[in-house]
């Protein structure tokens, strides 16, 4: 099942997608946010309702999306977690993840602009799959960690190079307002399988910058949620990014920046491309 | 004022203390985190409902105290932000703020344990003050940065020594359940003068461990403000602390840790005394 977060009429809500219509499970859950609902009422819940109710109206008659969970308690990223970036740059491999925040007011939706802030010229793409956490826990063990899963979507780790080296903590680079692009779709658990390897790439202007596949990720998935579980209790709608593969647009020579009117893609299998064009405030 | 957050018969609220007595403000308003409150009604109409409205109950009856905004949209942490700190930790001054996160779910109140994990023997104390937003924005100039603040509380940025050097980003080891102390009470912005030095001390089982006062902060609470609202907007309830000065356990020599058993405090001039036992779990 495709779920996403939108906004039509004036008001936010979350649905289910079916062929090419929407079922507001928003409106009939009476709560505006995905995350709300998976904390309230759980995945189980939320598909269920979706499969027994008629589509409200048709994809295109939503206004806009937002991020597939645009309120999340925590958004947990992975950094250096493809070889080929940790080369790039000029890093070692640790032997335990290395984990920074994100607030979720630095996120976007598909379709919106990634903003490019008048602060800094130095505006780069991280394409990468992100993972929501449908069951909550505390320490939960790698061999367990999968039916933790609500399901996966295609993120942009939008990051403001020159911000995020500022000092030896990357957190301001990495949290700039309307940056950080999630959707379309969190395209639910059961649609992928366990040990299923997706391929990931991403496009700015129609080029391809980055490519990978999942068994290249350094930290597993369910490594990366037994690692942040050990010291937070993960809960529903929780947000865990997994890290950026090889060729970003800093570490190329020359380097290349995203600027207004670039459009960028991130494009995983089976998740469908996340797409969002660039505006400079 | 003072405003504090508590659990009560089962039930989570925040309130305002006068004299020994406490105005039960969540009640009135229908809302259980202060947070929430300062989002939606903003920090004057708390004042006015608090000035006249009579006291609920006597302080000694709430059950516990939670950290004094429980439901922070943000927490943005400063490191590195007094000189001695610097020098202990063998780094240098940067140009710009080192700002890293936590998340909410890391926090805890006056008088609740602080939590030593079975993941670590090297749990810390880091005696801070924190602000707390009253009123958003971004891109707040600093000689307009007081206006946005709501007033001050102790804080205690524990922090997992291994866990935050595991790699590069301090995320982890500054993230571990309940380690983040944060209260007793917001004081009021009217309560402190503009420019007003306030003095920090931190002990440990009565023995003082750090002093310092805020005329010693490399980057002021306004640049602070202004800093990190240039990525990041605002929003009332978020909380900025604002870095440790020198005397931290893992700096000492020998090294400090804190044990089960043990009593930490941080004081701050005006703003009273956060106290926590340690409780390994």
């Amino acid at each position: 099942m495709k779920l996403i977060s939108f906004s039509r009429q004036g008001a936010n809500s979350f649905g289910a997608v079916v062929n090419e219509g929407v079922v507001d499970l928003g409106a009939r859950l009476g709560l505006a946010e995905l995350g709300a609902a998976l904390r309230q009422s759980g995945l189980d819940a939320i598909q269920e309702l979706a499969a027994r109710s008629p589509a409200d109206f048709a994809l295109a008659e939503i206004d806009a999306f937002r991020p597939v969970v645009a309120d999340p308690d925590k958004i947990l990223c992975a950094g250096l977690n493809y070889d080929e970036h940790v080369q790039e740059t000029r890093k070692q491999r640790t032997e335990r993840p290395t984990i920074f925040l994100r607030v979720a007011a630095s996120q976007t939706g598909h379709e919106q602009a990634i903003v490019l802030p008048p602060e800094s010229e130095r505006l780069d793409y991280e394409g990468e799959i992100a993972v929501v956490i449908g069951k909550g826990g505390r320490r939960i063990a790698e061999d367990k960690a999968y039916a933790h899963i609500a399901g996966f979507a295609c993120y942009n780790d939008g990051s403001i190079r020159d911000w995020q080296l500022h000092t030896s903590q990357w957190g301001p680079g990495k949290n700039f307002q309307s940056t950080g692009a999630f959707g379309p779709a969190l395209v639910t658990r059961d649609e992928i399988g366990e040990n299923e390897v997706l391929t990931l790439e991403t496009r700015l202007n129609g080029q391809v910058m980055q490519h990978a596949t999942t068994d290249m990720l350094i930290f597993s998935i369910p490594t990366l949620i037994a690692y942040c579980s050990s010291f937070v209790t993960l809960a529903p709608g929780d947000v865990i990014v997994t890290g950026t593969p090889g060729g970003v647009g800093a570490k190329r020579n020359p380097p290349v920046f995203m600027k207004d009117g670039d459009v960028v893609e991130v494009e995983v299998s089976k998740l469908g491309v996340l797409r969002n064009p660039v505006r400079a405030e």
